[in-house]
């Protein structure tokens, strides 16, 4: 396999973007990340994203990213893997670039979920659960988060406070994120008297909906065309699949995906959990932050909330997570987030975080679920 | 680039299949190529498919497919690129098994778009198109087409009937196809007494909606597995993109997307297309036929009909073509057409295609292509 550099990225704000439509968050994405490497091309383009075909009405986002990007020409595809569009998107360009086919790669991805011209957002993000015997039955997604939620509380005996470590962190983290889109902390007393979305998940406890892109230039590292000190190394990509359906799952409070797909991307990069200095995980809901940490290796099972007293995951924690605001207060552009994680640990790696670096930040790990963690894809990247 | 050939192939028949969802076409077609590759697991699955958030209600498709085969862990992402998404599914699987990190992936293209939980096949086809600029003003893809085909037959003065041999040579193909959705010939005097579905495109020049799936095992030449004697090499893989909306073409009658993929197929295959021994093209509509055989270098700007006279596309003419029925006639399930391609072109490359046998077949080329040729995916396959 060849070895892959990140060279570029950019990014939109995560707003409600009412101006700007689907094509024109992911274009201006891609060009602020060619900007940012120096380069006016690619060889080709993967768009992450999941419900654009039911809010946009528009399929076929490779051929018309490439077309609006004045690329028309380049080899484009989009992937869909829900939530986890995005982190499989990079999985999939990196694959191409080490294969030796393609020399350098954009990858963007990007969701629109404002200004709909159809559907609902709903209903829609209930596609990344099984349609048969989930969303069918009228369960939305949030509803699924919710039942393992609950689940998770009895049989560790917690309450709902004892997540509130990981919105509090994710606010506060992106204060200082020009490109967040909530830049206000929140405050233990806030927290706990927010509304129940459904019941236990409270609004505190849920990333936004929002309009977003985000885009990285992939390309060899025998070959980084003036980039050489700047380029972040992708030291592993990994995805890895669970039961689609909850329900199917021997042990619901463990995300099996989580596990493997961190297994094999620590095997790729040759380290340990211990040698990572960041942690972008998939903070989609409360939830999802201490059962990643456990599947993920760090944190006993049932212990991933402990993790998060006393600041152990700020910035100068001992694992620091969310560090631009994550989903929960960056928000989650569905299809985008995978992506912008990893727009923001090559901030980190390159030092480049302002008042969110990390000290002395050399490895970070992303990782970017789908559906119930259905779908897991993580990366390692290492700076210089 | 890692050597990667085909070592199983599997099809469900291409039907209206009243009694069979999206999951379980999709796992008969992936079951079917394991048996045939002799294998019980695979790294990884791509699955191309664009229509089934619209009309199944059903997204996350690699994690639900992994998990109904049984399969749950491995890798596993949906691709989609308009009708081109078949293609484009093999060609990302092909660079993840040439990359090295997978040893063997499967990939499965289908479409379910009969019995419909939802929506509107032709609302649904249009989003292939540009949403804004195409759809949005009320055009349907067979529109498109239409207005495609009626301005190719001004500029090069032709009627109706100089189609019809492509309709006639893949309705004859399909009837020893029993895959094929309509196994019947069509006679001179049917074809030019059929309805228009948008002037001038009839109903004999199009292809029907329609469910099935297709399946290939892809590996690592290196190691076959005890496949070798079957094995057929995939000797090269590309993609490219032309402007999404017909209107933006400088030159509306030249697919440049077909162009581009061929002729980096050709030269990373290393041949030229007189070694080309039969070749398995979009024939979605009449139209894209002889346009896709002048872009492809197989004949002049404007003669791609000419080549289909006297038998020349024929299983025993000069470049055979749609050899098992084609979109036309063996069915066009959207996402699962770039698949079929590949199975049906391997089935000739072994020797078996029974009646249909292109004799000495050695060098099969198929090309799947994703609204009006926006995005062009282009498979040489070498058999032994």
């Amino acid at each position: 396999m060849r070895d892959v550099s990140i060279i570029g990225v950019g990014q939109t704000p995560v707003r409600e973007h009412w101006e700007l439509s689907l094509r024109e968050l992911a274009v201006q994405a891609v060009l602020a990340a060619m900007q940012d490497a120096h380069v006016e091309d690619v060889d080709a383009l993967y768009v992450g994203n999941m419900l654009s075909g039911e809010l946009t009405r528009q399929e076929h986002l490779g051929a018309l990213i490439a077309d609006q990007l004045g690329l028309t020409g380049i080899a484009a595809m989009k992937i869909e893997a829900a939530c986890g569009a995005g982190g499989s998107a990079v999985h999939a360009a990196h694959l191409a670039v080490a294969s030796g086919q393609y020399r350098r790669v954009a990858v963007v991805g990007v969701e629109k979920m404002t200004d709909l011209w159809n559907g609902s957002v709903t209903a829609g993000l209930a596609m990344a659960a099984d349609g048969e015997y989930e969303a069918a039955n009228g369960i939305s997604f949030v509803g699924l988060n919710a039942m393992m939620m609950r689940r998770y509380m009895y049989e560790y005996d917690l309450v709902e406070e004892d997540f509130a470590p990981f919105a509090l962190n994710a606010h506060a983290n992106a204060v200082h994120n020009p490109n967040a889109m909530f830049r206000k902390a929140v405050t233990l007393e806030q927290f706990t008297k927010a509304k129940k979305v459904a019941d236990p998940i409270s609004l505190f406890d849920s990333s936004p909906i929002c309009d977003g892109a985000a885009a990285l230039i992939l390309s060899r590292s025998e070959n980084l065309n003036g980039n050489a000190a700047r380029a972040i190394s992708i030291a592993a990509s990994t995805s890895a699949t669970d039961t689609l359906a909850l329900h199917d799952r021997q042990d619901p409070l463990w995300l099996r995906a989580v596990e493997l797909s961190s297994i094999k991307a620590y095997a790729q990069a040759g380290i340990t959990p211990q040698d990572i200095d960041l942690f972008e995980l998939h903070d989609a809901f409360s939830i999802v932050a201490p059962m990643s940490l456990e599947a993920a290796g760090f944190a006993q099972r049932g212990a991933g909330a402990y993790l998060a007293r006393d600041g152990g995951i700020s910035i100068h924690g001992k694992l620091p997570i969310s560090t631009m605001g994550g989903l929960k207060a960056r928000g989650h552009p569905i299809g985008a987030s995978g992506v912008y994680q990893v727009v923001e640990a090559v901030q980190q790696l390159r030092g480049e975080a302002g008042k969110n670096q990390v000290p002395n930040a050399r490895v970070a790990m992303t990782q970017s679920l789908g559906g119930v963690a259905a779908t897991a894809v993580t990366h390692i990247l290492k700076g210089k």
